[in-house]
């Protein structure tokens, strides 16, 4: 392990996370919340000492050192020592009084989950909200990437950055949309922030209009849902949910939480103006098909519980599309669904929606590949002596592809089942610790049953559950290896 | 396909079926049971008159043509072919009215799950509950492995043998105790048979002396409890289950569920003397280990509920046997046990016992090599340039064995969620949907919650629920291939 360099990265990382904390510190003085402003500033004054810390620990670094387990290592113990100082305002200002819940609350936003261990959301300060809302955003796109975008022109190899770009990226297999792999951050960024600012737009401008909701969609409701639906978040800000807005602001969220999902290489060909290759897109495709089946299976079976069946499908699409995205959005208690629904909830939160997006989950190009080196396999068992390949756009995957995600299957569901074992020691039902964990570990948010549901929260876990549930979030965000690396002791060992 | 030699195959698979049905015929004649004699006589004559039609359909066989493919189809569709046409004497006498419901439960026998239709047994004539019993006992060690047993000495090249008997052993690699495979056969099977017969002597043994039960165990129950632990089953022929008897009768079935739980090939070792391997064997160790801190662990949830430590200790372990073993008897409701246990209820269920035994589930052996590869494969991520091998007792694991292996989890996750799936269309609640499949799934039979609970019935489903059902303990006895070739159009191509 090349320390001097480790130590060197988490210093940047800690001295993004106070850039960023900035303006949090700003909405603070300028709505007049002098708790929250005093504990932002302590926040950022700790933050920078940390980071300072770092950079000595770092002197004399020699460049170069930096492998695969470096970046594994490098993802893994950034998010956790974001997710750690990134809790300081929620405790320092006192709004979320027990530290571990305030890192709860801030691993589930940076993971872009969601889950809260908040019962209600309302009586926060506006600049604590702005916070909670943001951590999201930040981790939608990855704070790893940020700083690939920033970095100076090739100051390191590209193995280097490579490493760390496959380590934060969330599918099987890392796509560089330009041979720069610092050019390919900064156009990632571009896209994310001008689809962010196109969902704000649009909600800021139907706020002014449309006031059929319970709550108005202002501008700063508009700006925490645009940000919440970008990192495929699902922190609301009002304690109604989105179901509190009105049908247009559902409406237009629906269609981001869809758009979101989408990898966003798709938007950059589209850009370069190859929307072919986006139609003909497999996991596109499938995506979308699974979605409107959903939809429409969903439809059918809640409609007898609705007024009008065009309730039935806004709210049918607006689940789907927060489930598949693995926002966690909702604007009614789908725990209050027919049973059927249930298991369409679980697949969707097991599902997620397409690689290289913002969403968390398996990812729809992972479930196709498992079906179809199924299939390649039972074919290999019945005519052992005929080489069969799996394509996936009518390229071969190659096998050491569908080597890893067999190891990540594998790792899944053990991972999976002791943590659901874990928690359950709480005592509480089943359904709960079972979809606790599943909704966490997919970085969806709501689970099934009344204590984790979408009216639910987290509070009541013991401390040791969260524990879990909070190290089930970064496993499900970094897509598992990086933080299993962190507990390995050859990634620890001098080289 | 060899079209030919099949037929042939699935002719004697019947012929001995139809044998096998000889005693219970007797027992009717002896017990004065008309309805049912008649009932036998007939399935008796309609198997024989199938067995001599797939005959006439085989003439003009050629020898030789026999692979992998073969192998898997033949030990899929006898299973198959089993399940129905054992299903006659139930509905024949009228005693299973639906013959949906007759195949449900006679596949749940013949799989060893155990899970039945019925909701009470003991209006039941005894030779229909004899059979029923029976029905475990075949399926147990296999039909096919009897069969190979029985064949004249090097009918056939080895290759053609072996590929039966991978078919239908349970376990990642097949294990011949001796070089020829007929030999290994008719060895388990003497083990199988000596096992079982100590088991009987000592129940209807206990029967005699030991009176503290509601119900007696009689020489006809003991013979019933006996076969069905032998092959891990769990049909009881008296309503209160395994709970009715006297305290000895529990403690021995206790006993024997883990015996027969243990890889057969550790009693072949023991009678050769060779005790010191089977004391050093990984799988079994691991086996004992989690068995007694799974008991450990059910204790100390349960013994509030309990007027004694000891009775607690005795229901733990039965359960922990039952489960582990796939055997499925039951001598309390675990489904009111504290939900913690609920956790461990399905993770006894998932892991099962050893491979080479009767019991069904993913196997000891399973659970070890995916953990251990877990952790090789991180290694190899952290450390690119080192080869890293996986071993067990001792000895490199191949990485063939090691590819069986993933793409029997990822089979077996896809395969448990489409059924998951497809059973949760009836609207049962989500408990009751998952752990339905997945207690046939691994040939359990008692599931959570109060429909599939060990107090709870199958007879609810709705028919194409119970379809899936059958198909997914075929699935799980046979492990996955089999069944899943017979869906595939390669097998069914001419050769």
């Amino acid at each position: 392990m090349n320390y001097k360099s480790l130590s060197r990265f988490i210093g940047r990382i800690l001295l993004i996370e106070a850039a960023l904390m900035l303006p949090a510190l700003l909405l603070a003085l300028i709505y007049r919340e002098p708790r929250a402003a005093t504990a932002y500033w302590q926040s950022i004054l700790i933050i920078l000492i940390l980071s300072f810390g770092f950079r000595l620990l770092s002197r004399g670094e020699k460049v170069g050192d930096f492998y695969e387990k470096e970046g594994l290592a490098c993802a893994g113990l950034s998010w956790i020592v974001m997710g750690v100082t990134g809790a300081l305002p929620f405790f320092l200002s006192h709004e979320i009084p027990a530290f571990i819940d305030a890192v709860f609350e801030t691993v589930s936003g940076f993971t872009t989950t969601g889950a809260s261990i908040l019962g209600e959301v309302e009586s926060l300060d506006k600049s604590i909200l702005y916070w909670r809302s943001f951590t999201h955003w930040i981790g939608g796109m990855g704070v790893l990437v940020f700083l690939l975008a920033l970095a100076p022109r090739s100051s390191r190899g590209s193995g280097f950055t490579l490493h760390l770009l496959r380590a934060e990226s969330p599918g099987p297999s890392v796509g560089k949309l330009v041979p720069q792999i610092r050019k390919t951050a900064q156009i990632l960024y571009l896209i994310y922030i001008g689809l962010t600012l196109l969902d704000f737009g649009l909600l800021a401008l139907g706020g002014l209009f449309f006031h059929d909701g319970a709550h108005p969609t202002t501008v700063f409701d508009a700006f925490c849902i645009a940000v919440g639906t970008a990192g495929t978040g699902g922190f609301a800000v009002i304690n109604a949910g989105l179901g509190g807005y009105s049908i247009f602001t559902q409406i237009v969220t629906t269609v981001f939480m869809f758009l979101f999902g989408i990898n966003f290489s798709c938007y950059f060909l589209i850009l370069r103006g190859d929307v072919k290759s986006v139609l003909k897109d497999e996991e596109l495709r499938t995506f979308l098909v699974i979605s409107v089946l959903a939809v429409i299976a969903i439809t059918i079976s809640i409609v007898p519980q609705y007024q009008s069946t065009g309730a039935a499908v806004k709210d049918a699409a607006f689940t789907v599309g927060s489930l598949a995205s693995t926002t966690g959005y909702a604007t009614t208690d789908f725990d209050l669904w027919p049973n059927f629904t249930r298991a369409i909830v679980i697949f969707l939160t097991i599902m997620g929606a397409c690689a290289g997006s913002t969403c968390g989950g398996a990812k729809v190009v992972r479930l196709i590949l498992v079906v179809k080196n199924l299939f390649r396999n039972l074919r290999q068992m019945v005519r052992p002596n005929r080489v069969v390949n799996v394509r996936m756009n009518g390229r071969i995957v190659s096998e050491s592809i569908l080597h890893n995600l067999n190891t990540y299957v594998a790792a899944y569901v053990v991972l999976l089942f002791v943590s659901y074992f874990l928690v359950a020691l709480d005592g509480k039902d089943g359904t709960t610790s079972f979809t606790a964990v599943l909704t966490c570990f997919n970085n969806v948010g709501p689970g099934l049953g009344r204590v984790v549901g979408p009216t639910g929260n987290f509070g009541s876990f013991s401390i040791a559950a969260k524990l879990v549930l909070i190290i089930d979030m970064l496993i499900g965000r970094l897509e598992i290896f990086p933080i299993l690396a962190l507990f390995s002791r050859a990634t620890w060992r001098h080289s």
